[in-house]
């Protein structure tokens, strides 16, 4: 791989990261899946059953439908065809508004289509503001 | 596992950053190999080829010593065996002063051991102080 094939890629992996974090803002699960490959896997928090395929991806972000999110990036590292992202989440729900800033560890296919995900976070991150 | 079992495999991981982190800054080779378990990979940065095994780790950790660093614990969060961590290194060598503040995402034995480690920079993140 040249420089500038590698360069290409890191510009798609970052453009991916900056539609996903716009997708879960505007919570519509179909195009939060659009984002993925066919056959990527999904672990949320990571260590959890994984989530496989696109379906059963757009199925997990049924979750976020109807919710109101700001979405903010923080910190994108970004090596080979991996990005691990610091960023934060504020979702009001019932009354209430919730903060938490995980670290999103994806991977990525020669398209910039995400293959993998694992969100690391605990329960103790979140913080009601 | 148990609430207070997860609890105690946290607190393995997050002691074992830490001693990482410190270790990192000290510059001894074979300390931060010592933190590895035996068949562990490391890939630094993620998408190189991978060391393997504790030695091929205490290797490639030999370019450390003698430099003067300083590290610092800027974001860590832990899912299941899993940790991803945002931090500051700044290294003098050769009258230069540089910064870098990667994400590493590592996984962990049961014993808070270092199973797997992938460092996620670029070139690029390196500044010159």
């Amino acid at each position: 791989m040249t420089v500038s094939e590698a360069d290409v890629r890191s510009q798609r992996i970052r453009a991916t990261v900056h539609a996903y974090l716009d997708a879960v803002a505007a919570g519509v699960a179909a195009d939060i899946a659009a984002l993925y490959a066919d056959d990527a896997t999904l672990e949320d928090p990571a260590g959890s059953e994984p989530h496989v395929g696109r379906a059963a991806i757009a199925e997990f972000y049924n979750g976020v439908e109807g919710t109101e999110n700001n979405t903010e990036l923080l910190t994108l590292r970004i090596s080979g065809s991996t990005a691990a992202f610091h960023f934060r989440v504020v979702t009001k729900a019932g009354g209430q508004t919730y903060e938490i800033e995980p670290i999103d560890v994806m991977t990525f296919d020669e398209d910039g289509r995400i293959t993998s995900m694992r969100a690391v976070w605990a329960p103790e991150d979140v913080r009601r503001r």
